[in-house]
């Protein structure tokens, strides 16, 4: 069997950058090189970042697009290291937009694509066919589908090669890799963690390397781009399923592998393969030649992959909008001391400012809460007390109840503003996916800011986060970030005397599950009173998760980690009179 | 040929409020039945309004509309309307997801459908074909497309009933009207009104009705739907092109008219063809037997109709999500004195409360026209000075520049939102289209508020439809509504002494031709300057459209006019370093 020595890159993009996003494959290419391998395989979209959305629409983008693979295939060629075969996707476009049965968008210009570079020449293309319109994902609005199989033959060996989704639909360009006899199936990748997902994800990998008996590459982009949140998780499998390499989650990685795959046939092409030679490499002497000892990493435990994905996805926000630090308001409780923890991981607690800013309802156990928070993290911590900045408003507006609760929240989100105008901080906003469903925040108050760090972790988990990131501190000989008050005290908004959540609230494990089942589960009122809620209780958090749509749709935005986030993955109407 | 009465009624829904939009429907059939119409034809998805978007994707509400539609017969039934035939639209489901090469959603468990309701039964159904996927339509995300063409024999007829889209593509089951032989083609609809639609959608009525040599009758719902509006224009082409029948536009409406039909052949029904024979209506005794005056609606001018969307999109926010009345704050200002028109012309003057909050830098001239503005329209007006409110918040936290201007916004913010948590009032954001695509407003301040009335209106279209709302009034003998000096003096947002808003942005006439560009036509920055514009004015404004990305993200919904408005018809990332 030919043996072909593998390098998938796990690169993070930005957005539109073509230019440092052409670097990162070019600094990944030249280490794949000095490493020896024959091909490098490079995330879906890696060129141009994911998800464009409706820059897909956009002709001058796509015209920038198209230039810059021909660019890339140039600067490697000029690099010295035109011999290594690239595999890189981007977009490519303007085309006409198809009007027939295959699609209903008429603004969809440009395809999906994965390019081959070698030589200084861009020596094939191929295009998604399945492309991805669930969840968070719009492809079939932007993106016109393709049709063709590509195979590459290279030292031998023939590598079929298809864009991520297409390896999850039956049918298509995965039903023709058998036909194809290709010994080798590369998909190159934009997918975002979500919570459990690897145990969808690499089970789908080995079967389909089973069902096809093939080696499969699959090599995936990592960061964070808006609300999503690639993980890399890059890995290789043989026709057994058998792991051969493993990139680690959630940072970028070269995982360089040797497979032996079965040598080409001379197999009659059928219809809609596209077959491509592509030359050895020989341009380039390697450095390393001895065969590779497998590199395989081994996923951390949940609660570490969800807080490494809130820490990357705030860091990327932060990074890729050009902010040099951030800002929140501590109250002393749970979700703002987590918040104050993922920041202070992401940029160091240097880049973090903390603004206690207590009203007359607040607590001294609050306030000595905050404080702890402060001193345990290092961060930047300052005071603004806000009862003579309430006062004239509540007395000239004669304000009582929620109006008045409401302006102490409207106040500490004014002058978390004010920071972010005098200073250039990104201000983050604290809420939990909890508070966010049953609309218990005000709005303009502490829902204010760019970024919501936990905004999809429910307040159980928010606990549950906290309490592991403490222990992983102690395990490390570091002092937990988080006071152990702000853990166990019963949460409350105090915008009133002696207020607690529960006052108002159902329990949060009882809410918690209620509205996983609404939510993610997507059940009707019926379905969970059936189930054996309380039907009080069921109609009462359904009411006030319909009520609070045109909060949320006016929300920040933050890391998706569960199978649901609020945002472009559950896309409701505000009007609606739903009962159901 | 035969004779058939039809009668188009253009019902305005509420998504999810099965037994209201039922009742609509009940309606209209009574009195199509006392017109002797044999068939009455009710918009798309008028069962449970649209757009449903991810409630589609949840089996419990599908359930609920799937059991409406028989309800709904036996109900016409009951009331003795069972001879009469009805078409109505409605989603139907669950059905299991399809994953092969006709969808790529996993989610999508429901189809778009039309029953056919007559006798108190179901007696035939249709599912849409071409599912749009772009602009503000998610179809191919929830919806299965159908795939048969379905043709109703009644008195002789062939009539053959498709769904909205399906009319716009060719291919498909227009394709096939021809070859069924079909004498009438029914389109049930739900097509939101934008700007100049009218100049696209009744010639391809008419162009269908040509190609196919077949009657067209295509009814279209009407109302407001979040940020859509449905503005009905419901027409009956012949197949000669010519307009037989046409209904008022933005209001409930039952359209009679009389066609002569091609009686039908004994054509051999090709594949995905279905045939359904009605029995003709003998169960009512019509009122009115004589033949019909044509009934033809004239469409008033580009300003009115502008005008129309935007007063009935507001009126329906308000009436459909539970509301009595709106406040604004009143500024002396274009933008806020055309919402205050607006809302009194959607709710009356006495639902509309105008709040003027002048600060220090408020000239006596803003004053005075905001009283008069209140005044002229008769709405419930008071006065909140902000100084000694910003005073103290200015001082504690030491505050210059935007810093200090934007508490001013903030605190004008809070007070709105104040008087809607104490008296229920929905708040308007009066932010223009211009203003949000250049990020011209201070986030959680004067861009606060539940609805926005104009944000899909640019500055210079607001002078404009100022004009002609003034101008109206004259015609019509009443006061104008808008004071003069709003609308000739300089804009200024009056933050600091002297300030106007052409200090720091192009001309409102430039500046909105350059928009137009870079927004609505998707032009890129580079063919901009290509087409003239001056690089640095093309750069600046490209800069500050793109850095506000996120404001917009976060901004209230209010009535799409344009070809292309902010939310979900232009979907673009937040982090984002595109250049060309």
């Amino acid at each position: 069997m030919p043996r072909l020595r593998l390098a998938l890159a796990q690169t993070n993009p930005i957005v539109g950058d073509f230019t440092g996003n052409s670097a990162q494959i070019v600094h990944a290419a030249r280490r794949a090189s000095e490493a020896g391998a024959d091909l490098l395989l490079v995330g879906e979209m890696a060129l141009s970042g994911y998800p464009i959305e409706d820059l897909a629409a956009q002709p001058s983008f796509l015209r920038e697009a198209h230039d810059a693979v021909p660019a890339l295939a140039t600067t490697l060629a000029e690099e010295g290291l035109g011999g290594l075969a690239v595999v890189v996707g981007h977009p490519d476009g303007p085309f006409t937009p198809r009007l027939d049965g295959t699609s209903n968008a008429p603004t969809a210009i440009a395809q999906n694509c994965a390019s081959v570079l070698q030589g200084g020449e861009v020596r094939a293309r191929y295009a998604k066919h399945h492309l991805p319109n669930y969840s968070v994902f719009d492809e079939y609005r932007v993106f016109i589908p393709g049709d063709e199989l590509l195979v590459l033959r290279l030292k031998g060996v023939d590598a079929a090669l298809i864009i991520c989704e297409d390896l999850w639909r039956d049918g298509g360009p995965v039903g023709r890799v058998l036909e194809a006899d290709a010994g080798l199936l590369l998909v190159i990748n934009a997918s975002p963690f979500e919570r459990d997902k690897d145990e969808t994800r690499l089970p789908l990998v080995t079967r389909r390397a089973r069902e096809t008996d093939t080696i499969v590459a699959y090599v995936n982009i990592v960061g964070g781009q808006d609300d999503l949140v690639f993980d890399g998780d890059s890995v290789v499998v043989d026709g057994t399923g058998a792991i051969l390499a493993r990139a680690p989650q959630f940072r970028e990685h070269l995982l360089v592998v040797d497979v032996d795959a079965s040598a080409a046939t001379e197999t009659e092409l059928r219809d809609h393969v596209v077959r491509v030679e592509l030359s050895a490499p020989s341009l380039v002497e390697p450095v390393v030649t001895t065969p590779l000892e497998p590199d395989i990493a081994v996923l951390p435990d949940d609660r570490e992959q969800l807080w490494n994905a809130l820490v990357l996805g705030l860091r990327d926000y932060v990074a890729k909008n050009g902010f040099r630090s951030v800002v929140l308001g501590l109250s002393g409780g749970i979700d703002s001391a987590v918040c104050a923890a993922i920041a202070a991981d992401a940029l160091g607690a240097d880049r973090v400012h903390g603004v206690s800013m207590p009203s007359r309802y607040s607590s001294d156990g609050s306030r000595s809460d905050a404080d702890e928070l402060a001193e345990r993290i290092g961060l930047h911590y300052s005071t603004e007390a806000i009862a003579e900045l309430v006062q004239p408003i509540e007395d000239q507006l004669q304000l009582t109840g929620t109006a008045a609760e409401n302006v102490q929240a409207r106040i500490r989100g004014l002058i978390l503003m004010a920071e972010s105008n005098t200073h250039g901080h990104l201000v983050l906003t604290t809420g939990n996916k909890t508070e966010l469903s049953v609309g218990y925040s005000t709005i303009y108050g502490d829902s204010a800011g760019g970024f919501a760090p936990i905004k999809d972790v429910p307040k159980t988990l928010v606990w549950e986060l906290a309490r592991w990131r403490n222990a992983a501190a102690v395990e490390r000989g570091e002092t937990p970030p988080i006071p152990a008050n702000s853990i166990e005290k019963p949460p409350s908004a105090e915008l009133r005397p002696d207020q607690i959540d529960q006052d108002t609230l159902p329990p949060y494990e009882l809410l918690d599950e209620i509205l996983e089942g609404y939510i993610t589960r997507r059940l009707g009122r019926h379905d969970l009173i059936a189930a054996g809620f309380d039907e009080a209780t069921v109609q009462f958090v359904a009411d006030l998760v319909d009520r609070s749509e045109w909060k949320r749709r006016q929300g920040a935005i933050g890391p998706k980690i569960s199978g649901m986030a609020f945002g472009r993955d559950r896309r409701l109407p505000i009007t609606s009179r739903r009962a159901g």
